[in-house]
């Protein structure tokens, strides 16, 4: 057993452009720790419903929070089923034939069951790396939430344990005809990335405060 | 019938923060029409699988694409029942305490039932469309898909009849504790938007061809 990889399954196994897959778990850990929302899919009287939520991994889980009220999290703290889809999308591809166009993106694929995770200190704490997760060095400035707010946040926990990655990267890909090489019209990609601007305070004496730290992937790329 | 909202269904009300949602044409339409990525929730063997795709909206339908082969659109093309999710992140929304840090973002919410789309004139179409989407007027300067191309491509429909929009825009609301509004941190917005960088051509003499298109709001947030 190889402790870098996932091992494929049945359900994660790529057919379609294998080449595009990758088990490796440096490659899906760095899309899941770049990536601040994920899309959880869930069954929900028979109809698969998907909801966008904010997430964090911390070795080998991720952890998702929200109110114990909503519908999502009643639906999945049941252990049902659950598949965990996060998508970076990194630019437009612009082939030369329509066929040819495309999408460079870096995905993960997530199944498995979702479990509560119910003792407040470990709630505490993951709730912090969150935090951590959307501004470096932030949770020390912070009040540690009461005792009401942990009770009304409900935090799950997806293991990697059945995990893909797929990805696409570099240049459009023209070669089913010979004459489509050589189209007169621009191909390549435009890089596409999310982008931080200036942050906005709301305290009227923000000025007295240090700005908030905003992950390394986002300014690097504005 | 207000024929400028949805109508909300049990499935598609919303019951946390109702004041978040929209059943407004307009604004689903405006969601839709800028994201590039949605992801598609669907059942397979009993589980929900959650898929990232491209799509296009056309008048009162969205379209997704693929292999005739892939496991998605096998999946979906049977009628199964879909769920189709899209989210735009806005930003990051740094509040006083932990408990009220969140992000703005803008999501759709569809449910329905796919449709397989065979006509070659209408795969054409909404395959061209897909491309203006992407590059606006790149259309007009590629050839037309071939019987193949077109043969090798499912095209899938989901009707826009069960949608609602949420969305969360603005400053944090730090309002539970007297204490936390006058909390000595930096409280605001860090804004975040998906921007273009300078495309990158393939052709060895692209200088020929002129650049093409950005959709303007990915132009307009760099």
């Amino acid at each position: 057993m190889d402790l870098r990889t996932y091992s494929p399954t049945s359900r994660t196994t790529l057919h379609r452009i294998p080449g595009r897959g990758s088990y490796d778990r440096a490659v899906v850990h760095a899309i899941l720790d770049e990536a601040l929302v994920c899309h959880i899919g869930f069954i929900h009287e028979a109809s698969p419903i998907v909801i966008p939520t904010t997430f964090v991994r911390i070795d080998e889980q991720i952890f998702v929070h929200g109110a114990v009220a909503s519908r999502m999290l009643k639906a999945l703290a049941g252990g049902a089923r659950a598949c965990v889809t996060v998508t970076l999308v990194d630019g437009l591809v612009l082939a030369r034939t329509a066929f040819h166009h495309s999408m460079n993106y870096r995905s993960v694929v997530i199944l498995g069951v979702a479990s509560l995770e119910e003792d407040a200190a470990t709630k505490r704490d993951v709730l912090m790396r969150l935090i951590e997760k959307l501004s470096p060095e932030r949770s020390r400035a912070l009040r540690d939430p009461n005792a009401k707010e942990l009770a009304a946040t409900s935090l799950l926990a997806v293991s990697l344990d059945e995990v893909s990655a797929k990805t696409r990267s570099g240049m459009p890909k023209d070669e089913d005809e010979p004459e489509d090489k050589v189209a007169p019209v621009w191909a390549g990609i435009v890089p596409l990335s999310l982008s931080a601007r200036a942050a906005q305070p709301e305290n009227g004496d923000a000025e007295r405060y240090p700005l908030p730290h905003v992950p390394a992937v986002f300014r690097a790329s504005s």
